[in-house]
């Protein structure tokens, strides 16, 4: 018999009845019923219920032993009595009678249980992660992030992908976030940079001739941390030659939705082909966001003509100044309280808005100031174009349109969730297409990029030539699953010449551009193929099928929002034989002004 | 159409004739044949010829671009004539005649040439790889590469294993080489490390209690560079729950075998299940090397005892003094001149050893100093014993154990590719066991761990109780293919007491280890489970299955040997707001003593 197990913990059923096994594993739960030791012993697999009476030596050990010892138990398969039978689990018929007992490993106090997986503070649970890990829920988090990977890895080589490793130490690329650096030995003075994102190489790879490359590549920025943001992160970096973005659309759809499907448990998903495509211009008018939640099934309409003229002046005076009137419907709100639009409101100036004006409804009633001072007549014919009902409700944003699309934006979700209309178990997918490529910058009273500026411009040299630059929209796009950015992507923008041009309309010169991104440009110069791709962030997808608030709760070992390992102790002080061969000195960082030293 | 492509470069065949296609792709190679120019396009699938004459606008396009120009040919597929068919490549059967073309991407003059694969600097090679990858050889070795990393993951998942990632941003860990270090902005002073290798989170993966973990895991040293070695490289990390040495040669054996097989393109692989298990001290007498080449059929043999007392006083003297006697066949060298012995001679000199001894034999006729002087027969008695004929010839390494073990080894495969004995075509491993716990520092006097602490000692705490230090074993293992270490393995020590014991051997105290190991050792209070490893090198399988050389005909891209990326401009200077932001400053080298400044 293998010294350590005939078995795993999850293997045993009756049909072993009367076998004599052996079973390794942690102590996960002990109860003493007066001379009889009942012990759950848990390995990766599963739970099996040893049984030690007086007979068994391995009474006094596993009486003595503490929760969470490893342990090796030599026993005998015996049928539970009909009513201790456990459905809940693959060996709750049986139990193994313990004969003999080897202690492999004998825990000490435990600074966190792991059984029941009660609440604990962060701090603890990352210090012990080891522990937290042995925890039902994290173990099975990190386990669907493993098959998450796994699937997703599989359905990209059946989109005809192949995965290819980039460096990770590597240069300074303008991607926008702040670099880690690596200070060079060889080269005193000089430094690596940790990639934010495998683009340059990717667009290398399609330059060199590879077609569909991906890769489940480690990104590194060096930003402040929230809860779905961490110091290192997985993304589907995936790149594509000789492709539209009609192409990168119908690549990566079965990708997604097939994956989602696979541990979706029972939740509906977008289907692949069916991924809606929304113009940015639309989602901003419609949702009041780049990146709906199209599981609420609110829509925002403009009714700003409404408003040229209206007995309600505030608005008047807003179309007036050419502003827009924003509206967010509040369906069967006949029988909600003042209370409640009032709230809505406050919410609004809590957030640093204006206000959220408001109509109520009741058997075809109007209420509120704006209905009483815009007439009701008025107020029918508007809510007629909209195809609202007699106990609807509605929300009003107004003012600068940028201003009045992200109130309404705001408004909708928090009436969404207010009226419980967000439609659960299901995962929506949508494209954002249709991204300006410039916008006009109020600061700098200049034109400038609004996105990536190495996106290849729709309409390419000519709309760049004639078209109004602030037109201009750019192959880019946005995948967006329940309100959740997973990444953008882009056509990019493989030709030199209109690359000069794009930058030249944002004020750049050839010199500028040749100084900045001269390796890119050098590269295209030599035989560069259309191409494009997108990223998808891992840990988000993971996070979302795992029904998790917090990246930390899907990744093994994460930092804490601090940027510490506190497991290992991350980051550390350095060796001054260390910082001598990197030819780097610390500098003491200066005090704050006015803050006095202690002591 | 699709706007790029109806087919690759790969996909047309005789049942294509006559339809209207469009290819896109690089061009490989112009011939032009008065009037009617020949293009190979190329892309990453393929090649087609295209065909333009007179007739086709597509001609003085052709014409004027430069090789590895991108372009989109639309055009009639047509059979080629019976003369013209090109056998070796899938669409030899037909061309595309042109009728229309559109560049994608002229290509200015070409620093290297793509077609043909000349030898080139490798400086430029590396500085332009997005065109050095375009070449077939280099081409075909990165597919491989993606190829053998998804085998292997496959294989690994066919053997119970699961993927998990582990953090790159770390704390420094006992590993042996040099960490690269990356300065926290958050924590200022401090520095995280990235890992050597995921070693110490794979062992609290186990003691997290996942049972099987694996990763292609990237790893960072910052050493000096050689031809198969790389500041970044991968292993294929992997450890197990619950098992002994046995059960890890059991699960890695098939994947490796599986693997090489899969892409040895008919080369014999050791099998499954077969692969030896040579004890260390074994071989270290038989090949004088812990990494033997078993495809060399030579095996060294200690003749030690036939010098006790000899004619030949050089030997005798030696052995009188502690020392060894080895021997390496030269198998039919009869016909050998005297300068094929005296060059292996002059070679060991030339490797910085004494000499090495030979006799030569002819028709059972023996020639040479040692045998002339140890007698023919005492000589005749030593070739019995050693079972060789009268055509042999037979060198002899004497010295100090250590010494003359390693000069035999040496000599063993200097005369196995003299005398071309190297069996080629195949792939031979072997795992080396019973790696020796300890050894002797002469210079500090004192006993020492002979290669990785952590390991588990052979016999455990009684061994160690009771044994001599220095025949101690651990199980540690390396997994060997055709001279090369793959990797080195081991059963983990995962028991404090026996941990603190272990140190205690080699002269540390408690203290000593719980201040530079307390994070594992604290773990290990915890419940952990035995576990054991090993972490076989990706870089070095692929090389050795495309039969490279150097690792970087292997890797996309990377560095040269002074640890530069050319193509990126990595390491590259930091902006002085990014070295605040650190809280670093650089250094000045100081300049070495006695170099003149130039100028």
């Amino acid at each position: 018999m293998h010294v350590y197990r005939s078995h795993t913990c999850a293997q045993l059923s009756a049909e072993n009845v009367g076998e004599t096994v052996r079973l390794s594993g942690w102590v996960h739960r002990k109860r003493d019923h007066g001379g009889v030791l009942f012990v759950d012993l848990r390995d990766h697999y599963g739970i099996t219920q040893i049984v030690a009476d007086e007979d068994s030596p391995a009474l006094p050990v596993l009486e003595r032993l503490r929760t969470e010892s490893v342990v090796t138990i030599d026993g005998e398969v015996k049928s539970r009595t009909p009513e201790t039978v456990n459905r809940n689990i693959p060996t709750g018929e049986i139990e193994v009678f313990a004969r003999s007992i080897t202690v492999q490993s004998a825990a000490e106090e435990l600074p966190m249980p792991v059984a029941g997986e009660q609440d604990y503070p962060e701090e603890i649970r990352l210090k012990y992660r080891f522990l937290d890990l042995r925890r039902e829920t994290m173990h099975a988090n990190i386990m669907l992030r493993s098959k998450v990977i796994a699937s997703i890895r599989r359905r990209m080589v059946e989109q005809g992908f192949t995965e290819f490793q980039t460096p990770i130490l590597t240069a300074s690329s303008p991607e926008g976030a702040r670099d880690f650096l690596v200070p060079s030995r060889m080269h005193p003075g000089r430094f690596y940079a940790l990639p934010q994102a495998p683009q340059m190489f990717k667009q290398m790879m399609m330059v060199a001739g590879f077609d569909r490359y991906f890769q489940i590549a480690p990104c590194f920025r060096d930003e402040d941390l929230r809860a779905d943001r961490s110091l290192e992160f997985y993304q589907l970096d995936f790149e594509m030659s000789f492709v539209t973005q009609e192409d990168v659309f119908q690549a990566l759809e079965p990708v997604l939705a097939g994956t989602f499907e696979e541990f979706a448990e029972g939740k509906t998903v977008t289907k692949s082909g069916e991924f809606p495509r929304i113009p940015y211009a639309e989602a901003m008018l419609k949702y009041g966001s780049d990146k709906p939640d199209l599981r609420n099934p609110l829509v925002i309409s403009d009714v700003t003509s409404h408003f040229e003229q209206s007995g309600f002046g505030l608005f008047e005076k807003i179309v007036g100044g050419g502003g827009v009137v924003r509206v967010v419907p509040a369906p069967n709100t006949a029988e909600k309280s003042r209370k409640f639009f009032d709230d809505m409101n406050n919410w609004a100036r809590s957030e640093g808005y204006a206000g959220l004006g408001y109509v109520t409804r009741k058997g075809g009633e109007f209420g509120g100031p704006i209905a009483k001072n815009h007439g009701a007549d008025r107020m029918e014919a508007l809510y007629d174009e909209l195809g609202l009902g007699p106990d609807d409700g509605l929300f009003f944003a107004a003012g600068k349109e940028a201003e009045a699309a992200k109130l309404a934006g705001a408004a909708r979700t928090q009436v969404g969730e207010q009226l419980d209309l967000i439609e659960q178990d299901c995962f929506k997918f949508c494209w954002i297409v249709d991204f300006p490529m410039y916008e006009w910058d109020e600061d700098a009273k200049k034109i400038d990029f609004s996105h990536n500026p190495f996106s290849m411009p729709q309409g390419e040299m000519e709309a760049l030539e004639n078209e109004d630059p602030l037109s201009i929209k750019a192959w880019q796009y946005d995948i967006v699953c329940n309100g959740y950015e997973l990444s953008s992507g882009a056509i990019r923008n493989h030709r030199p010449e209109i690359m000069y041009k794009a930058f030249e309309i944002a004020g750049y010169s050839r010199e500028d551009v040749d100084a900045n991104f001269g390796g890119m440009i050098e590269a295209f110069k030599l035989g560069a193929p259309p191409h494009g791709g997108s990223a998808p962030g891992i840990d988000r997808i993971v996070m979302l099928l795992a029904g998790e608030e917090a990246i930390r709760e899907v990744i093994a070992f994460p930092m804490n929002q601090k940027g510490e390992d506190l497991m290992m102790g991350a980051p550390g002080l350095a060796e001054p034989k260390q910082l001598r061969e990197l030819a780097i000195r610390v500098v003491e960082p200066p005090q704050k002004p006015g803050t006095p030293k202690e002591g």
